[in-house]
């Protein structure tokens, strides 16, 4: 087992009606004004809009409002709300919505605090070193942007998909109400089981280092998605599916699964970044593509773990057996496995793996990501 | 699900040679003077002492010393501490050892920073508003007391084993170098052994609601802590057994478990107390004599969970033979099962009982858990 830190101080307030306190929790920690960022305006037709703005006055906190936030977030609209909270002495940011919101929303916390580019964060040209705080309410479960330090934004004119890490920016205060996430589309609901899937697998099959009660959680994670998943998509209302499916989509990447595993990477996260970044393919959706197709390329190389795999998630000795049925579970719920199914025509591969593997140089997976090999995985799919 | 809050903001720093950086991180926290608790002085023998101060003073940390806290920690020995705290203007306690020195330390934290007894504390005549910040470097895993805001200490006068529960008292900083566990004895890994499984068990058998993330945490636990436990009894310097243990030994008490869950409790802890309290019995020795007869009374309340333990735990469908093998398990690894191995004669029941059901009382349990109800599960120990 390797050395560790963990760390996770972000408090997780569960469960009914908890969003009507986001002001009580902001108070608690003495802050007095805020930037409200949120997306296309969803938030206004459910009525949870008016709940926070209740709860914000009723406990006398001053906001500013920035919306629009869309699906794979654009720096554009960060450095939007960065203006906003300088020009206003913003305190802290409240991002209400899913992942892309609550990256958007840290990556303005950040941004809020520093003179130059908040890009330079995203290419290690600058360490976090203080943000505002962040406060989120999540209506989407997917990302576990809601008890991480990390976000995700796309540069809209370099079209990189970059990330940040720091747990300046793990929010204070995460709300989560499941009733909150009934709305998600059926679409979005799959979308979002794979990608909780991946961010707990990705480590799972390539760390050199992965001891059994990591595996044992990760599994617990993965048979947890698949099964509320599939009670979710017959009923969207039963809250227990939808609150499991919560919790464990938390549990898949709050640094719980990785800790004390060692060499570890996300190979398909990186590959993914150039569908979203190229083609504005949902992450989820591009996830459901990559996978299958990494995994018949990389099956070879942990054979054991893939083996383990497969008894414990599919009751299955053959581990090209697993990853055909994981493929079959993805199309089932309705993520797509092909480039076909994301519009994404055969001579865009060489684009797509340019894209990745440039990222993959950042990620220090260059050597094991050539554009040759990343086009080899990505000719699977 | 049930509604709940996660907040757990102790950072964990695990694994090798991190004790030696203990000054460091008291350091970063700003404070400068510390009480720092240990028990008879084995970490003297180990060199472990002699670490901790080389690095405090290269930290610039003063610090005062509080030694002889014993297992199953007394009140007299914290009310020692706090005089030591108050007349030292300490401003952190460091407990150096298992969970009984960090008990110990979380319940001086408290007691420095309250005019009163601190025992008003333990008998909810008083609520933690405050304490001093509270470090660790652990070398026995079982309490997770590393990682949550609990403390369980015995008044030596009215013999009274109660506990206080804060976040405030939740480590800032816990070192877990699973070296230093090294030296436990096998009686002591075995006892271990029994008490993280008792955490988790006892709540995932009593609650009303235990979703099935949940049960697959706690199993992944179980099952950690029984494949570690045997390895670890053949080869004591299995650094990633050990090192396995530590890990999901926290896991099984840092508030991951039970989020979520409805109407659980602790009953076994609760009868153990008594056998502590009143014999001096290990706690996990107490427990491993109260949890075969506790199941063995209450399986029936409730079946479909215990069903579910014997398949997964013993790839059995009948929860009869499954409570078999778990007692025999106990057995194998060293662990009492009887009252008679830890000398209590059946003449004692009667005092364990009206001790134990005293404290269900406390704990809001005296209706189900009553004299006449205890003797019976004792009778069956």
């Amino acid at each position: 087992m390797n050395n560790f830190t963990y760390y996770n101080p972000t408090k997780i307030e569960f469960g009914k009606e908890k969003e009507n306190k986001i002001g009580e929790y902001i108070k608690q920690s003495g802050i007095k004004k805020i930037l409200l960022v949120y997306g296309a305006g969803s938030i206004k037709r459910t009525g949870l809009y008016k709940k926070i703005i209740i709860s914000l006055e009723k406990n006398d906190i001053e906001f500013e409002e920035l919306s629009g936030v869309v699906s794979n977030p654009l720096l554009s609209k960060v450095n939007e709300g960065i203006q906003l909270a300088k020009d206003n002495d913003i305190e802290a940011v409240l991002g209400v919505g899913g992942g892309s919101v609550v990256d958007s929303a840290k990556a303005i916390a950040v941004g809020s605090m520093y003179d130059g580019d908040v890009w330079d964060f995203f290419i290690n040209k600058a360490q976090i070193k203080e943000a505002l705080s962040v406060f989120t309410v999540m209506t989407l479960s997917a990302t576990a942007s809601e008890m991480n330090g990390n976000a995700v934004i796309i540069n809209d004119d370099t079209k990189q998909k970059y990330s940040i890490a720091s747990v300046l920016i793990n929010p204070k205060v995460s709300v989560i109400n499941p009733e909150l996430m009934a709305t998600v589309s059926k679409e979005y609901l799959a979308y979002s089981a794979v990608d909780v899937i991946s961010h707990c697998i990705e480590v799972y099959f390539t760390a050199s280092t992965h001891p059994h009660f990591n595996s044992r959680i990760v599994e617990s994670i993965v048979k947890t998605v698949m099964e509320t998943t599939e009670i979710l998509l017959e009923n969207p209302n039963d809250y227990d599916a939808r609150a499991e499916f919560a919790w464990a989509a938390i549990q898949g990447l709050n640094g719980l699964t990785p800790a004390g595993t060692e060499g570890g990477s996300f190979p398909n996260h990186m590959i993914e970044h150039s569908l979203s970044a190229l083609y504005n393919v949902a992450h989820g959706a591009g996830l459901s593509v990559v996978i299958p197709a990494w995994m018949k390329w990389y099956k070879e190389q942990n054979v054991a773990q893939f083996k383990r795999f497969a008894k414990e998630i599919f009751n299955s000795e053959d581990e090209n057996v697993a990853i055909e049925k994981l493929e079959q579970w993805f199309a089932k719920i309705g993520a797509p496995t092909t480039l076909k199914e994301v519009n994404i025509p055969r001579n865009g591969i060489e684009d797509l793996a340019i894209n990745a593997n440039e990222l993959a140089n950042v990620w220090g997976l260059g050597e094991l990501y050539s554009k040759e090999t990343i086009v080899k995985i990505l000719e699977k799919a």
